[in-house]
């Protein structure tokens, strides 16, 4: 199954395909599913790609066989999951959370990437599953399976959301509700540094980030005839690149600036008129975080306004820090210790390279509910960093995976 | 027939609806034609637009009602037609040369522009006959019909020309060898800041211009988790733009200089390992092309390495200045004084505004060979200048050209 | 004289050896002559040195042993000499314009060079004679000797100029009033490209220019403990730098951009809090030059404002273009032909290679008052370009103008 | 005598006055004083000013009355002062290091800032003791006079550095050899964030940090008349700040980049053919450091070249972590704890705000020797940070700091 998501990498709110198989696979299993506009507040999504990015790829997943019926209720976007399951008693609600989305990254097609050897690289060229997110959904899916057997006390409730990346997705489902009734809330990931067979019970260091997008506009002219007629918009999208990557490092943490995209201009002998950027900023302060968005949107500002262009800025992205609830830390260690597999406990992964989450979201809106949340990371070695066209994870940590999540559901329950 | 051209703009190298009508219409008035790959040196194509724009116009075309056997002979951008047709007598070759493609400008949809207002803007959407080569070829096909008569001693040869934005598309009909046999080149132009009523014998002030594409090659990595580990290819194109708008005016003659494009990059949280710029130079003189382009290709070159970038240059364009012959000239002004609608002549165009023209290579070839030719400037009022989005002719102008080129090809013949 | 100045190389405003010289000259030859405070209005003066360069500089002089009662009164910057003789008879007014200083170049050594090999070169290192100006000061103190015999009817009067390079000195003399009773004002320049033996009654193409001073002010701060609380005026001035030399050339005519000076920041660890910009624009037309000023300063304020920097921008210098009366370059051109040495005559000197001059504000308070004048120019060769480390004149050139002004001065007197 | 040295603050190498004080207090206590050339490798100094600097801070300190004989030897800018006592009997040699240089910032005038208030502003204007130099070389001298009874067993050795600042002067004592004969060294520093009361008996953290100044060389040429003849020096170097501001962070730890002065161009109408940069790096990796200077010596290569520049690149300063001895921070913290008025006591100072320290090197020496050393903060409460117009200490450390060192010395020794 993850060899099959593996091959099909759909990026954010695209994950028709990888979004319908959960849906049928949910249904099959007994779970009551939502999903479509049911499980997801269209306007609280954050960079949603252009119609005709949407519509070809819910053509393409229609191509590859996906049930219309059910992707149907997903166009436009809305690639969301959740699947509820009550047990036999009354008891708490847990939830569980995963990703689902790929990303633009073109899968190594080297000999030493054991996808290509294996041959379940991506089919959809440019797209890939450079993050372990196609392990995630196998992950969940798995589980899924185990708790079918609804001998618990309580609800079960499985969480398949689109768009981590550029954490664009989570907010639409915390804004739909569909995390107010959540008790306890548990969400992992693999890798991110960590060696096969570690664990980590909880996270810090995750970041506030910012996603920006920024448009130029400016007039066109013809550049041989009149040059001066024309307002440059890559002029001014060129030097707020520059002057954005110069923003200061801060004192007091660490922080980051991308400019991850620049696209402007029409023609060799026309002055451009419109230019488009895509700004990311992160900080381990949220504070700072702040700050740096004031930074950048002055930069735009100024850049604009010094060739006479016209600017409009939009948020396209944003997670805030996390913090774990040390009780569910423990516990989801505790259970560790319990699953073959596991041989190294770790209370927190600190590092901050694991960047932003939009899972900050859905804990902060349990925590404020009263209930308990925490975000745990299960080791693989990884032959190249996350987002590499050479990333791979270690198959024989998803049944791993799968046992501790079980057994942590059953403890909770 | 202007109009439905206009309606119908189609860009360089993709103009198969047009090159269809003019090969159905040339065929039907009972002209030899050439046209597809026997009409164009493949590899002398300058500046071709991507497999995927090529067969997505084609399709366009083959949607919009174009005969598929004909435009199947253009498929991959081969859309040059040459009309060929002897005289009663023996004579000279007489050839008139006519641009086809329109540009990729989004044409006003404002209750000012005419074509708007009368129901011919453009239906493809985003390109627009904004330089009035619609006129051109119209001019072109009531030349041809006139001609049809076969009154005449000698030959007339119709060179409808593809992609001359960019100027692109003449070397590779030059390079095919469809000059060769030419003994006098009539080639014109609608407007350029000439008025309704005023002729042009000839052109001076012809840039000579390049066209460049430079592509920037970096390596992507996660912006969060390890940007160090990246090599920005933005960072080098950005460096690269604000540099080269940066060379220095010339004391020895007017330059111009554009970065028109630029493109990089895939998302927000990536190091871009990629990007793309598309670059003119021009100036009044060869020799200072020849040094604008050698600044353009040091500052990509060291753009590149400061980030420790791999780039490489591709030459997409290019022209030559235009020397007309004076007796040429003089006959045209001789002719339009014969028709009625032109009040003002004058012997050359001075001003270098209009840019450059590939019809250059043309006029090179067959003053090589030992003819003659000439580049003349048709007066229109203009609501809009060349290239904008209100851009517009005047139709008077169109049977009045006819008449022109009819009164010149006699006498020639 | 022309090899003591050229010893004594003296930038605008500090011309007080080579003013003084010409002081005691005039007197010594019977003229009456104004200056200090006496010649030029303070306040007018543009892009005035620093006191401690004008200190520094009019210790040098005295040390060289310059009389210290005249150059007390020059002290501080007023360095223009006005010389008045009345003739022997009732007359018009007929003024000669020259400018004494020198550029901040520093002069080659190398064996090729007249002025080096035959023992001249400049004395003050780093400033050189470069411009001609020595020459043109030499020729108004042999001219002034001619027309000590008072044998004319009129008045005539000498007009030795500070800081011409920059075009900064000669407003002050005009608002002081100096040119209001002129009927007649002639300049002259050397060289600028016209070889010896040639002649030009006027000029054409002088452009209109701007020089600018912008000041940034930002915060300074550890570039190590907090970088984040500086506020760095040497990214708003590089920013505004290159943007400054991105500004598009015009379609309606040549112009010209240059950034001379940038100066910032105190040590390697500190966040630079001050920088200095002198900025200069050129164009052909006055409308054009202020919307190229208008560029500038818009570019200046946003560079500014982008980095939270404020900014201040002074007016330094400026010279609208020259328009010379016919019948004074007829009578010109009508007086050289009579002089040894001159072989060709042409009326206006048409390139603007020669840059601008403030000569054009006393030109056009003559005319203003209905008097005429006009801006010849006298041919010498040149081995390196004017402001070149290189540049030099051919002395033959100096009897032959003075020979030259005569004429002017009796034919208009 | 702290305001003493306050009012006469004299940058690196410059520190004539200062370091002549230093010389007569310890042979007036009876030290075998060692200093000028005896005391530091010429060659060895790193960022050296210019002799015309040199000369005329010498001249200050002459003028200000210090004695001609002692700062003779001092001359070129030796202004290191080695201090040497050996006790009553034998033992180990300790010794302890002061740095006596100023910053060049200019000191606050406002009526909140206790110097300009009670009267020991800065006289030397520009410069000022911003980083508590002044209490250093006073603390020294105190500690001086408390050891001059002799009544230890060893030697003690004094070590008054010039040009901390820049991390540029201790190399150059290390390299004479001064340090070879040491068994322990204890360097302090006041502040740095450490409040009134509170002790550090270490510092981890320091920076590994490289100083460079880039020279870029072009060719002049009249930006009027032939801007396409120059070589524009500042447009490489503005070329070169903003693309080393854009260096990426390090996700391997905390990097610094800072361009602190550029310099360059001549006149407003004169393309610049020189300009002059000073850039700094630190990171807390001397491995990330080296990487750092590498690209930014990339950078700099290539925004020459992109403009057909020469340039140079010279080390003017340099610095390596530090890693102190734990049994001397314990030590330090037990003798602390004896002194009225220390409250809080630390091990490790651990930020690495204080940035980087040429004690450094000096450090690293003794360590290599196998001896130990230690790197001590005292603490006080500061109005503004280190290197601001407004900092200033608070005087009751400094006998608090002499008692403290003394208990130091008389234990070790």
């Amino acid at each position: 199954m993850r060899r099959d998501f593996h091959r099909h990498p759909e990026i954010g709110f695209t994950e028709f395909r990888t979004a319908s198989k959960v849906v049928e696979r949910l249904t099959c299993l007994g779970y009551e599913v939502i999903y479509g506009q049911d499980a997801m507040d269209g306007k609280s999504r954050r960079g949603l790609p252009s119609d005709e990015v949407l519509e070809s790829c819910f053509n393409r997943a229609l191509k590859d066989g996906t049930n219309p019926e059910i992707i149907e209720k997903m166009r436009g976007g809305y690639t969301a999951v959740i699947g509820v399951l009550k047990g036999k008693a009354d008891g708490p609600t847990v939830a569980f959370r995963f990703d689902m989305d790929a990303l633009p990254v073109c899968e190594s097609a080297e000999v030493d990437h054991i996808p290509n050897v294996e041959g379940f690289r991506s089919e959809y060229e440019g797209n890939m599953h450079a993050c372990g997110h196609d392990g995630h959904t196998t992950i969940g899916l798995g589980l899924a399976e185990k708790l079918a057997d609804q001998q618990f006390a309580g609800t079960v409730k499985f969480i398949f959301q689109p768009a981590e990346e550029g954490v664009r997705g989570a907010y639409s489902i915390v804004q739909k509700g569909m995390l107010d009734d959540v008790d306890y809330l548990f969400c992992q990931h693999l890798g991110t540094g960590v060696p096969l067979g570690e664990f980590h019970g909880g996270s810090t260091g995750f970041f506030a980030s910012t996603k920006l997008s920024a448009h130029f506009r400016g007039v066109s002219s013809h550049a041989g005839a009149s040059p001066e007629e024309g307002r440059n918009a890559l002029l001014g999208a060129a030097t707020a690149l520059l002057n954005i990557h110069a923003i200061p490092r801060f004192s007091s943490g660490t922080t980051r600036i991308n400019v991850g995209v620049l696209e402007g201009g029409t023609a060799a002998n026309i002055i451009p008129d419109y230019a488009k950027m895509v700004i990311e900023t992160r900080s381990i302060s949220e504070e700072v975080n702040e700050e740096l968005e004031k930074r950048v949107r002055d930069i735009v500002k100024h850049s604009a306004a010094m060739h006479e262009l016209e600017f409009e800025i939009e948020m396209i992205g944003k997670a805030i820090p996390i913090r774990c609830d040390q009780s569910l830390v423990d516990l989801a260690i505790e259970e560790a210790k319990q699953v073959d597999g596991f041989t190294s406990f770790k209370p927190f992964r600190e590092s901050g390279s694991i960047g932003s989450e939009d899972a900050s979201f859905m804990i902060e809106r349990v925590q404020k509910n009263g209930g308990q949340a925490t975000y745990m990371v299960i080791g693989t070695d990884i032959p190249a960093p996350h987002h590499h066209p050479k990333f791979d994870i270690q198959e024989e940590v998803l049944p791993r995976s799968v046992e501790l999540l079980n057994r942590i559901a059953r403890r909770m329950l």
